[in-house]
């Protein structure tokens, strides 16, 4: 079972890390991190480097591909070398998965066309552009091809990709050593869910980011997507 | 607000880049990984490598100090670099906390004495032998002081830290950003929630890793505790 995760500068950190953190736990797994070149990729952050070990030449038959979003994501919606191994190694995966705004590498790669995909809530829009069928769930599967809502669903995607590739009883080992009880301060974590203010303030940030003006209010979280 | 994240050989990736995504993220913040050497630090799957940016010696005045658990933790518990460092810059933290294991380090170097802290299910007894009082919670505050549970449990308490530091719509914000509504497959990510199968399998594969023994099943997700 070879898990790769390809990596392009400023990624989001989590969305690469909580997948590999149950991947990585199965049975037999052996997880590469794989990019243009290895070496350090730089996180959108910019505090947090991943070391990538093998290059994409070097990545050729991978069973399952976790694509990881955040902003650098649009710089990788051209031709080029990640979207090159993504349709190469997708002919031989089992799962071919994203967090985030990954799923609109994915798609812009034309591995998604006429699918069922979701995303970041603040661009799960954008699939619609790519011939996708844009669902707000917070995992999505159609076929192969796994797609999950930002960031912090790459971890429930991933434990639910451990049942199916290992079983239930193997996905709630991985889940109980992870200690996955999951229990935030506030109920937040959704557009539904977070006070109409906070949505607004996103929302209203997100505007001036495509407006390509430099939003007026710190962008607390503004890494986390496209 | 200067956040440090120091990393030894072997720590478990989500323990460290959970906190570091929701903390990073605050307005401000300027986050840095720190170890005894820089360059990358392989984690405990070894699979994943984190590249640190600067040496205890260059990271003297840190506000938030975040310590990481996993299987690396064992050879952390004597006095040592890291334990130096730890208590130099405690002396000057408004939050010294930790995730997982993590708190057995900072147990071993002296700084939880007499206070009540958390640890990994599997781990939290052997608080007490570092004079601290065992809760079995998510995350438990004392004082300055703030532990949590294994692994993903590092998400919650760095919310928790994200409200205290910077205010409750803030840490709304960055977990609107991060998405964090979470929907694992299984309510199976506590002792008290798991099957007993599950809890049980666990606590015997660690029965056989105390006893110096190879444990006869696979351990599936072995790394993540100490």
């Amino acid at each position: 079972m070879k898990i790769a995760i390809p990596l392009y500068d400023r990624f989001t950190s989590l969305d690469a890390v909580g997948p590999y953190e149950a991947l990585s736990r199965l049975p037999g797994a052996e997880t590469v991190i794989v990019a243009e070149r290895t070496g350090p990729v730089p996180d959108t952050v910019g505090s947090l480097s991943v070391v990538a070990t093998a290059t994409f030449d070097e990545v050729t038959d991978p069973d399952v591909v976790v694509v990881p979003g955040g902003p650098g994501q649009r710089h990788q919606m051209s031709d080029g070398p990640l979207h090159r191994w993504l349709r190469a190694v997708d002919a031989h995966t089992t799962w071919t998965t994203s967090v985030c705004t990954g799923s609109l590498i994915l798609a812009a790669a034309g591995l998604l066309r006429g699918r069922r995909a979701t995303s970041h809530w603040l661009a799960v829009d954008q699939l619609a552009e790519y011939g996708v069928t844009a669902v707000a769930d917070r995992v999505v599967v159609d076929g192969k091809y796994v797609t999950s809502a930002g960031v912090s669903a790459g971890i429930d995607m991933a434990l639910g990709l451990a049942e199916r590739i290992a079983g239930e009883r193997t996905a709630q080992e991985i889940q109980l050593m992870m200690e996955y009880d999951p229990d935030p301060p506030h109920d937040a974590g959704s557009r539904e869910k977070a006070p109409a203010a906070v949505v607004e303030q996103l929302l209203a940030q997100r505007e001036q980011r495509l407006a390509g003006a430099r939003p007026a209010t710190p962008a607390v979280a503004e890494g986390a997507l496209s």
